[in-house]
């Protein structure tokens, strides 16, 4: 089996989960500036999610591409994170409609949580059917992102019983953390040293 | 006509099946858990149709990778799978919906049979064309699983109608008897003996 | 620019047109048989317009399999198609909802007879970048289905407001020719002579 | 890594946008035609929106063909562009339902003014990896309609408080210029001069 399938299928369903989370944002019934002014709270949570997204396609990308063989625990780990992904549009759309409130941020936090550790799984899944000198494994090196990413998230949530802002801003911080490019993968693939 | 388009847009549809099938579970009005507690049903069941969907897309997959050429009448016999695999999505928020009560769950089951006769009948398509000597008969070996599975689902179909917890049960057992990935292919493609 | 890209877009479309489609099978309120009743006409009309969309899903692929480059103008045509197509769900779910009653019914076929022209233009699009002694051409030969299908949707058109049930069995008429596979153009590239 | 993901991710995202659109459309209660003349303004925006999100299909795919490799920049400069994209289904839908009034109309111009500016950075992007002697910054040559674009954007947003059929009629005026086949990087690619 080939990896191309697995890309491509993966492609499908992170770009329909992008898309359809915009059918959240329902068209207004008035035809005024301040008809939109209530949708405000679930464009932003559309633009956080859709910036999560992306980075999980951008480094789903280079951890596919740092991978020669497709084995059947790791189509099984890629579904497993897929289907934390797909919850991302009900949580969206959740935490927007009740602007931001302290439940809907914290559920957003533990499926956030749930895909982070779902990633995580198929990295080790991946890791292991390389074997010893593992070239993911060389890619990632100490993977601090990838290990501070999931305690930061279990921090939003407890936080967002206290103020969801603090979660809010929990997330943007992971978000911006990420956003930085995650070269160390295409350094070691083009042979530069970490 | 090759293999690849053919391949390109059961992935395509199949990650929209599996994606639109979120849309069913609605953003809940209040902000509280309580809110998310009626949707508990609707998530189980997307939690098993998405397992089931899994599984059709990786048995798709080993199944059009035994197979060389494509002719006419396999591309419609697929177009007939995909149809029943378009009808999940509605018997999953059905069943969902309701609570696993008996005739959604009944339902549930006509529909995973006929996908599973659809598959059973793709199956047969390709051995033909391959003619004596073909690979995926030789790949699936006894097909113990495919001859299995209706069973258990007409058996499902009617136990609705006692409990329907026996026909969940079913289904759960189906989709576990799967989940161990299939083999058979991947050893014969790659010359081990079966 | 290659054939890859228009036909990956085309196939994504087509995929996304044929699921959406099932959107308009809402999930019933009640949790009986008797609850499903009342959906059976949209669940038919799903059915035809799937296999319609299947059969043009099946001759798009065989059209670019007959031609070699893409041109500006064959880019437009085929947005064009894709944009009739894109009405299909929206025409099948009115004829659905008010079962098959007489304007939702022709206008239907005014979408069947509009996607038909689109995709003739299309052909003829193709068939002229090709020069003479165009594959294509040589391989539609007559053309007796392309050019029977219009006339049969405009007589199924007019014959909607006499009786309905007249349009809708011209419709499923052209499904069965299409149905018949287009072997046509296979036997061309393969060689072989009409 | 390679083109091919980021192509196939942008054709996913486009063709769901484009036909996610359509579901704008919904199937009216009443049966007769007189039913489908309140569509008449969503059926028009969808018309336009569609030849809108064409014209960036074809134009990304040229800009793409003129470019080698994929850097990190490039990736997230094609998701803002995917962003904007993805927002016109809804201002298609408001300004539909809105028959076309005066702030939905704005409200449309700013988010195809978003679209270009992102377009615009994305180019650069592409053009600043390159180096000089860039392919695509030679392709574009002066690039008339890309800066003449944002222009007439601004000028109709500012001109929906006046009246917005002047908006109206600035969006189908640059869609026009588009709809012309840009042969430039065709041309530049397939050695020709300017």
């Amino acid at each position: 089996m080939n990896k191309n399938r697995i890309e491509a299928f993966s492609d499908g369903v992170i770009a329909i989960i992008i898309t359809i989370m915009v059918l959240e944002l329902k068209v207004p019934h008035g035809d005024s500036l301040a008809a939109l002014v209530p949708l405000l709270p679930v464009f932003l949570s559309y633009v956080l999610s859709f910036i999560y997204l992306g980075i999980y396609w951008n480094n789903h990308h280079h951890m596919l591409h740092a991978s020669r063989e497709v084995t059947g625990p790791m189509l099984w780990a890629n579904l497993h994170l897929l289907f934390w992904l797909s919850l991302i549009p009900f949580t969206t759309g959740w935490m927007g409609e009740n602007h931001f409130s302290a439940v809907p941020a914290a559920v957003y936090g533990v499926v956030l949580l749930m895909a982070a550790i779902a990633y995580w799984i198929l990295q080790q899944v991946i890791i292991a059917s390389q074997g010893s000198g593992s070239l993911l494994k060389k890619a990632i090196g100490r993977d601090w992102k990838g290990k501070l990413s999931p305690a930061i998230y279990a921090l939003a949530i407890a936080s967002a019983f206290r103020s969801q802002w603090i979660s809010i801003g929990l997330y943007v911080l992971v978000a911006l953390i990420w956003l930085v490019p995650d070269r160390r993968i295409e350094r070691v693939l083009t042979g530069g040293d970490r």
